[in-house]
Parts: structure tokens; C-alpha cells; sequence
């Protein structure tokens, strides 16, 4: 498979988002520009990001909705269901457990974790939070694809450790840390204080 | 004020947070190394970061804690406090509002906005969701310096535009959509779902 540029694949996400409201509203077809303006980009990088995948929109008629859709979904991995663990039982991993967006994408939450025996056995939603000791006993049985890691900043890195371990290759980190991992495993980094540090820095700077 | 590469940016965010771990376990001194290995890089990374800002450990010594802080909080823009509006009162919305750690940095929360008649007048935490029709004549009143934009994916440009249009220049954009701005309003975007579909992809691209 062709490797993709990381923002390209961002570009094709939103264009799906896009493609399936468009056919929640009975769209059959829909121009590059439509697209485009829903997407901040330009019909021609439109067209260059799908013509890159063998899909061709027709002059006067556009891209057919539901093909389209299938195509992306093909592209993007989502023909399939991604098994899912969390650790760390606390705000942002309770927003994750109820975060409907999740299954409706494919993405199946097994189980969540904690070491807080405070936390440890609690109902959330349709899962009981497990405790973390059991976390390689429970992949060994039943592998994910994916881990959420949820905890403190010093528990990241040593939680990421024992994943690669049991096997986990795709990591999604909301620890305020960088984690460190072989080649073979994915890491992809969503923190809400860096991207306002970010904003802050920028402010500052054009002071 | 030298520009300062993102990926440099996001590097300070963490030593940051870790020096202010370091200060309150009472760490007076901190070394290179120990900065890197909780940050995920090396030391030399480190040293030529910090050199960047003229900023020297002392061999056998490393770095002053407390005036290594001060320093990456006046890089970082976070001497200063920064008034955020939140528009669109869902799960997110919800989620930023009760969000401690903002405070805890520097952000203090003015007002969050909604256009839903059944969440307009809500008590959130300390705040009362407005009508966003409020929207220019609150921020004429009183100026914000960062938006987030938590609204459904088809509101979050026109959102954008008034918000650029009241002053607005930083924006955090929670919307699966990819914001257009003027050249000098910077725009951050937190996507989870794009995150997990990166990570989708790359699992299904490996196979």
C-alpha cells in the first residue's frame, strides 16, 4: 500500500465527515468544490487527493456520494472494527468511555483500567473499570488494537512500556509526556494544554 | 522576538510541566538528563533547546528549578492571563468548562455560548450558557484572546468568521472541520476522531 502523507489522511477524514452528511441530507453527488469549502482547501487539492486514490469525479456531475464514501472508508481502515483499551479512569478517560463517536466509527472500547482501588470495579457505562495488574493477563486473552493511555504524565511511559509488550502497536497518548517506542508501534499525541500553550506562545511572541 | 519552531514549542510546554513536578517533590537542581528521559528525547536535545533561550545548566549541577520555570513561563506567554470564550455548549464544551487545569495556566473562562433555546441560560460551573446572538455585542464589551470552537462541523466556520470579525486572533478549533482564517489568526485544531482515523489507517495500511 501506498504511503499516504499524515496530513492527507487528515484532508480525507474530513472529507468523509463531509460525504456522509452530505448523504444524510440525500445527496447523490457532489462537486470538488462543494467538498472543498466544507474542507478550508481548494478544489484542485481536492481533486489531487482523490485522483491520487483512482477516484475521478465526473465534469458537470461531481463524485458519487456512496461510492466515494466506500472508497475513503476502504482507505482509512474503517471497513473493520479496532478493539480498544483505556488507561486511566479519570476525566478525559470518562469522556472517552461516553463518547458515542467511538463505536459509531468502529472502534470497540474493551475494557478500562486504573490502580486507584477507589476507582477500581466502578460502572462506567457499559464497563466496569478493571484494576491496571490485570492489564497483561486481559490483552494476553484478548488482544486490541488500540490503546488510549489516560494517566498522569509519570505513569505514561512505564503504562506505554508494558503495551508494546502485550503487543499493542497503535498507542493514542493523552498524557502530558512524550512517550518513547520502538518503530513498529504508532504513537499519536492529543494534548489539550500544549495546543493552549501553543495559542499562548503565539499571542506572546507578536507582542 | 525569535520564532521558535512548533515541535521546539511543544518540547518547553513539557519540560515545563515536568520542572513544576521536579519543584513541588522540593528538586532544587535538575539535570539534563533527567529532563530528557521524562520528556522523551535526549539530553543533548535538551541542552541545545534551553542554550536556544541562554539558558546553561552548570556541569554536575544542571539547571536551577525555580528560574528555569520562570523562564519557560515567560517564553511560553504564561506570565500573562488570557480570557477564553467557548462556543457551543456540548459534551466538549462541557468537558473545557470543568476543565481545572485552565485556570491552573493562565486561562480564565468569560463566557460560554450556545444556540439551542433548551441550553441558553444553563448554569455551568461558575458560567450561564448565552445566546451566541450575544456574541459580537459581549466581545465588543469585552475583548477575548482565544476562542474554542465546539460547535457542530458545519457552524464551526461561520462561528469562526464572526469571531475573527469581533477581533478575535487564536482559536482553538474542536470542529471536524478544517477553519479558514485571515494570515494573522492562528487557528489549533483538537480532533479525536481524526486521531483515532490516523491511527486506523496506519493499522490498515501495515496489513
Amino acid at each position: 500500500m501506498r504511503k499516504i502523507a499524515e496530513s492527507t489522511v487528515r484532508r480525507l477524514s474530513l472529507y468523509l465527515r463531509f460525504l456522509e452528511e452530505f448523504e444524510e441530507q440525500g445527496a447523490k453527488t457532489v462537486s470538488s468544490e462543494a467538498l472543498a469549502s466544507r474542507g478550508g482547501t481548494t478544489a484542485a487539492q481536492v481533486r489531487k487527493d482523490l485522483s491520487f486514490f483512482g477516484s475521478f469525479g465526473k465534469r458537470g456531475l461531481g463524485y458519487q456520494v456512496p461510492a466515494l464514501i466506500t472508497q475513503l472508508r476502504e482507505i482509512l481502515g474503517l471497513t473493520r472494527r479496532y478493539k480498544v483499551v483505556v488507561v486511566g479512569a479519570g476525566k478525559i478517560g470518562s469522556a472517552l468511555v461516553q463518547y458515542r463517536g467511538f463505536r459509531d466509527r468502529g472502534f470497540d472500547l474493551l475494557a478500562i483500567y486504573d490502580n486507584d482501588p477507589k476507582k477500581i470495579g466502578r460502572q462506567w457505562d457499559a464497563l466496569v473499570v478493571r484494576d491496571v495488574a490485570h492489564l497483561e493477563k486481559d490483552l494476553q486473552r484478548e488482544p486490541a488494537d488500540i490503546a488510549a493511555v489516560v494517566t498522569p504524565a509519570d505513569s505514561a511511559q512505564p503504562v506505554a512500556d508494558r503495551l508494546v509488550k502485550c503487543g499493542v502497536t497503535a498507542i493514542l497518548n493523552f498524557a502530558p509526556a512524550q512517550l518513547q517506542v520502538p518503530d513498529h508501534v504508532t504513537v499519536k499525541t492529543v494534548n489539550l494544554v500544549l495546543e493552549l500553550e501553543a495559542l499562548s506562545y503565539i499571542i506572546a511572541s507578536r507582542e
